[in-house]
Protein backbone atom coordinates (compact mmCIF):
# COMPACT_ATOMS: atom_id res chain seq x y z
CA UNK A 1 0.00 0.00 0.00
CA UNK A 2 1.44 3.58 -0.72
CA UNK A 3 1.32 5.72 2.12
CA UNK A 4 1.63 9.50 1.82
CA UNK A 5 2.54 12.82 4.06
CA UNK A 6 0.57 15.64 2.76
CA UNK A 7 2.06 18.56 4.59
CA UNK A 8 -0.91 21.60 4.86
CA UNK A 9 0.74 25.14 5.48
CA UNK A 10 -1.40 28.22 5.10
CA UNK A 11 -0.06 29.78 2.33
CA UNK A 12 1.43 32.91 1.69
CA UNK A 13 1.48 36.04 -0.55
CA UNK A 14 5.09 36.10 0.21
CA UNK A 15 6.57 33.26 -2.49
CA UNK A 16 9.34 33.17 0.52
CA UNK A 17 7.23 31.25 2.58
CA UNK A 18 5.36 29.06 0.55
CA UNK A 19 9.49 28.17 -0.62
CA UNK A 20 10.01 27.30 3.14
CA UNK A 21 7.05 25.09 3.17
CA UNK A 22 8.44 23.41 0.39
CA UNK A 23 11.59 22.73 1.71
CA UNK A 24 10.96 21.41 5.23
CA UNK A 25 8.57 18.91 2.60
CA UNK A 26 11.75 17.98 1.03
CA UNK A 27 13.45 17.57 4.21
CA UNK A 28 10.71 15.26 5.27
CA UNK A 29 11.25 13.24 2.37
CA UNK A 30 14.67 12.89 2.82
CA UNK A 31 14.48 11.68 6.27
CA UNK A 32 11.25 9.85 6.60
CA UNK A 33 12.70 6.61 5.69
CA UNK A 34 10.09 3.88 4.97
CA UNK A 35 7.16 5.63 6.81
CA UNK A 36 6.36 7.36 3.78
CA UNK A 37 6.35 6.53 0.05
CA UNK A 38 5.82 9.92 -0.74
CA UNK A 39 5.61 13.80 0.84
CA UNK A 40 4.03 16.40 -0.77
CA UNK A 41 2.81 19.95 0.36
CA UNK A 42 -0.83 21.71 -0.16
CA UNK A 43 -1.93 25.50 0.64
CA UNK A 44 -5.04 26.50 2.67
CA UNK A 45 -4.92 29.56 0.20
CA UNK A 46 -2.79 31.88 -1.47
CA UNK A 47 -0.63 29.40 -2.47
CA UNK A 48 -0.61 26.32 -4.60
CA UNK A 49 -1.54 23.24 -4.72
CA UNK A 50 -4.65 23.47 -2.86
CA UNK A 51 -5.79 21.04 -0.24
CA UNK A 52 -7.72 19.07 -2.95
CA UNK A 53 -5.23 19.42 -5.24
CA UNK A 54 -2.42 18.33 -3.32
CA UNK A 55 -4.50 15.22 -1.81
CA UNK A 56 -5.56 14.15 -6.01
CA UNK A 57 -1.89 14.32 -6.36
CA UNK A 58 -0.88 11.76 -3.73
CA UNK A 59 -3.86 9.57 -5.06
CA UNK A 60 -2.70 9.56 -8.79
CA UNK A 61 0.64 8.47 -7.57
CA UNK A 62 -0.88 5.67 -6.25
CA UNK A 63 -1.78 6.60 -2.55
CA UNK A 64 -3.79 4.65 -0.68
CA UNK A 65 -3.47 6.11 2.28
CA UNK A 66 -2.60 9.88 3.03
CA UNK A 67 -1.70 11.41 6.39
CA UNK A 68 -2.37 14.98 6.47
CA UNK A 69 -0.58 17.04 8.25
CA UNK A 70 -1.27 20.83 9.71
CA UNK A 71 1.99 22.76 9.82
CA UNK A 72 0.41 25.01 12.28
CA UNK A 73 1.21 26.58 15.55
CA UNK A 74 -2.59 26.84 16.80
CA UNK A 75 -5.84 25.09 16.71
CA UNK A 76 -7.76 27.82 14.84
CA UNK A 77 -10.19 28.23 13.02
CA UNK A 78 -7.67 27.19 10.05
CA UNK A 79 -7.14 23.46 12.23
CA UNK A 80 -10.65 22.52 13.09
CA UNK A 81 -12.73 23.73 10.32
CA UNK A 82 -11.24 24.60 7.44
CA UNK A 83 -8.66 22.01 6.74
CA UNK A 84 -11.22 19.19 7.28
CA UNK A 85 -13.45 20.92 5.19
CA UNK A 86 -11.28 20.63 2.45
CA UNK A 87 -10.51 16.95 3.14
CA UNK A 88 -13.70 15.80 3.77
CA UNK A 89 -14.91 17.55 -0.16
CA UNK A 90 -12.32 14.68 -1.42
CA UNK A 91 -13.30 11.98 0.96
CA UNK A 92 -16.74 11.69 -0.97
CA UNK A 93 -15.48 11.30 -4.14
CA UNK A 94 -12.47 8.83 -3.10
CA UNK A 95 -14.94 6.42 -0.06
CA UNK A 96 -11.83 4.05 -0.71
CA UNK A 97 -8.94 6.03 0.12
CA UNK A 98 -7.78 6.07 3.57
CA UNK A 99 -7.37 10.36 4.15
CA UNK A 100 -6.55 10.89 7.71
CA UNK A 101 -5.75 14.54 9.73
CA UNK A 102 -3.13 13.83 12.33
CA UNK A 103 -2.29 16.27 15.25
CA UNK A 104 -1.11 20.04 14.52
CA UNK A 105 2.42 21.46 14.82
CA UNK A 106 1.46 23.06 18.01
CA UNK A 107 0.49 19.67 19.84
CA UNK A 108 4.27 18.24 19.36
CA UNK A 109 5.71 17.33 22.69
CA UNK A 110 9.27 17.97 20.93
CA UNK A 111 8.06 21.52 20.28
CA UNK A 112 10.02 22.32 23.31
CA UNK A 113 13.56 20.97 22.58
CA UNK A 114 13.44 22.12 19.33
CA UNK A 115 12.85 25.56 20.80
CA UNK A 116 15.62 24.65 23.72
CA UNK A 117 17.75 23.97 20.85
CA UNK A 118 17.58 27.43 18.89
CA UNK A 119 17.38 29.39 22.28
CA UNK A 120 20.48 28.03 23.34
CA UNK A 121 22.69 28.04 20.54
CA UNK A 122 25.51 30.24 19.69
CA UNK A 123 24.65 33.50 17.55
CA UNK A 124 25.35 32.89 14.34
CA UNK B 1 23.35 36.98 35.79
CA UNK B 2 20.30 36.16 35.81
CA UNK B 3 19.24 34.67 31.99
CA UNK B 4 15.01 34.23 30.58
CA UNK B 5 14.09 33.42 27.92
CA UNK B 6 11.40 35.39 26.61
CA UNK B 7 8.85 33.56 23.69
CA UNK B 8 7.27 35.80 21.38
CA UNK B 9 4.16 34.46 19.78
CA UNK B 10 1.66 36.48 17.54
CA UNK B 11 -1.45 36.85 19.99
CA UNK B 12 -5.39 35.48 18.75
CA UNK B 13 -8.66 36.90 19.38
CA UNK B 14 -8.95 33.48 20.31
CA UNK B 15 -7.81 33.51 24.29
CA UNK B 16 -7.85 29.18 23.62
CA UNK B 17 -4.69 30.20 21.56
CA UNK B 18 -2.92 32.34 23.50
CA UNK B 19 -3.28 29.64 26.68
CA UNK B 20 -1.49 27.18 24.19
CA UNK B 21 1.29 30.04 24.02
CA UNK B 22 1.62 30.03 27.74
CA UNK B 23 0.97 26.53 28.24
CA UNK B 24 3.92 25.66 26.22
CA UNK B 25 6.06 28.88 28.48
CA UNK B 26 5.13 26.52 31.71
CA UNK B 27 6.59 23.63 29.84
CA UNK B 28 9.85 25.05 28.56
CA UNK B 29 9.98 26.48 32.12
CA UNK B 30 9.99 23.10 33.55
CA UNK B 31 12.61 21.13 31.14
CA UNK B 32 14.72 24.57 31.05
CA UNK B 33 16.91 23.38 33.54
CA UNK B 34 19.73 25.54 34.49
CA UNK B 35 19.74 27.24 30.70
CA UNK B 36 17.39 30.15 31.78
CA UNK B 37 16.40 31.16 35.15
CA UNK B 38 13.24 32.51 34.23
CA UNK B 39 10.68 31.74 31.55
CA UNK B 40 7.86 34.03 29.86
CA UNK B 41 5.90 34.83 26.82
CA UNK B 42 4.97 38.02 25.18
CA UNK B 43 2.07 38.45 22.05
CA UNK B 44 3.00 40.90 19.23
CA UNK B 45 -0.61 42.37 18.91
CA UNK B 46 -4.11 41.07 20.34
CA UNK B 47 -3.13 39.51 23.35
CA UNK B 48 -1.15 40.81 26.66
CA UNK B 49 1.87 41.13 27.97
CA UNK B 50 3.22 42.74 24.81
CA UNK B 51 6.81 42.60 23.83
CA UNK B 52 8.37 45.75 25.54
CA UNK B 53 6.31 44.78 28.61
CA UNK B 54 7.31 41.15 28.87
CA UNK B 55 10.87 42.36 28.47
CA UNK B 56 10.29 44.74 31.15
CA UNK B 57 8.79 42.05 33.05
CA UNK B 58 12.21 40.17 32.79
CA UNK B 59 14.11 42.93 33.22
CA UNK B 60 12.08 43.40 36.68
CA UNK B 61 12.83 40.22 37.52
CA UNK B 62 16.38 40.52 37.57
CA UNK B 63 17.55 39.44 34.05
CA UNK B 64 20.64 41.10 32.95
CA UNK B 65 20.17 38.27 29.82
CA UNK B 66 17.13 38.14 27.31
CA UNK B 67 17.00 35.77 24.33
CA UNK B 68 14.04 36.24 22.05
CA UNK B 69 12.47 33.49 20.80
CA UNK B 70 10.11 34.45 18.08
CA UNK B 71 6.99 31.34 18.17
CA UNK B 72 6.59 31.61 14.88
CA UNK B 73 6.92 29.52 11.40
CA UNK B 74 7.57 31.31 8.59
CA UNK B 75 10.06 34.12 7.87
CA UNK B 76 7.60 37.07 7.24
CA UNK B 77 6.97 41.00 8.30
CA UNK B 78 6.24 40.00 11.80
CA UNK B 79 9.81 38.09 12.41
CA UNK B 80 11.75 40.38 9.92
CA UNK B 81 11.05 44.07 11.06
CA UNK B 82 8.14 43.87 13.71
CA UNK B 83 9.72 41.74 16.31
CA UNK B 84 13.05 43.59 16.04
CA UNK B 85 11.48 46.65 15.90
CA UNK B 86 9.43 45.85 19.65
CA UNK B 87 13.19 44.89 20.87
CA UNK B 88 14.93 47.69 19.66
CA UNK B 89 12.62 50.42 21.65
CA UNK B 90 13.51 48.89 24.77
CA UNK B 91 17.01 48.33 24.44
CA UNK B 92 17.38 51.89 23.66
CA UNK B 93 16.14 52.49 27.31
CA UNK B 94 18.21 49.70 29.14
CA UNK B 95 21.56 49.74 27.47
CA UNK B 96 23.50 47.54 29.66
CA UNK B 97 21.08 44.40 29.40
CA UNK B 98 21.37 42.35 27.16
CA UNK B 99 18.60 41.70 24.66
CA UNK B 100 19.17 38.82 21.85
CA UNK B 101 17.01 37.91 19.41
CA UNK B 102 17.53 34.11 18.06
CA UNK B 103 16.11 32.34 14.97
CA UNK B 104 12.44 31.29 14.55
CA UNK B 105 10.79 28.38 15.51
CA UNK B 106 10.54 27.30 11.56
CA UNK B 107 14.40 27.34 11.29
CA UNK B 108 14.81 24.11 13.60
CA UNK B 109 16.29 21.64 12.29
CA UNK B 110 14.21 19.36 15.20
CA UNK B 111 10.79 20.20 13.28
CA UNK B 112 11.35 17.39 10.48
CA UNK B 113 11.31 15.28 13.67
CA UNK B 114 8.43 16.72 15.78
CA UNK B 115 6.43 16.23 12.47
CA UNK B 116 7.32 12.43 11.87
CA UNK B 117 6.54 11.65 15.43
CA UNK B 118 2.77 13.66 14.79
CA UNK B 119 2.40 11.63 11.53
CA UNK B 120 3.16 8.63 12.38
CA UNK B 121 2.02 7.93 15.88
CA UNK B 122 -1.31 5.97 16.24
CA UNK B 123 -4.50 7.75 16.11
CA UNK B 124 -5.82 8.89 19.37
Amino acid sequence: MTRALLVVAHGSRRDTSNEEVRKLTSRLSTKCGKKFDLVDCAFLELAEPSIPEGLERCINQGAKEVIVFPYFLAAGRHVVTDIPGEIAAVTSRHPNIDIRLVPHLGQSAQLVDAILGLATSDPA
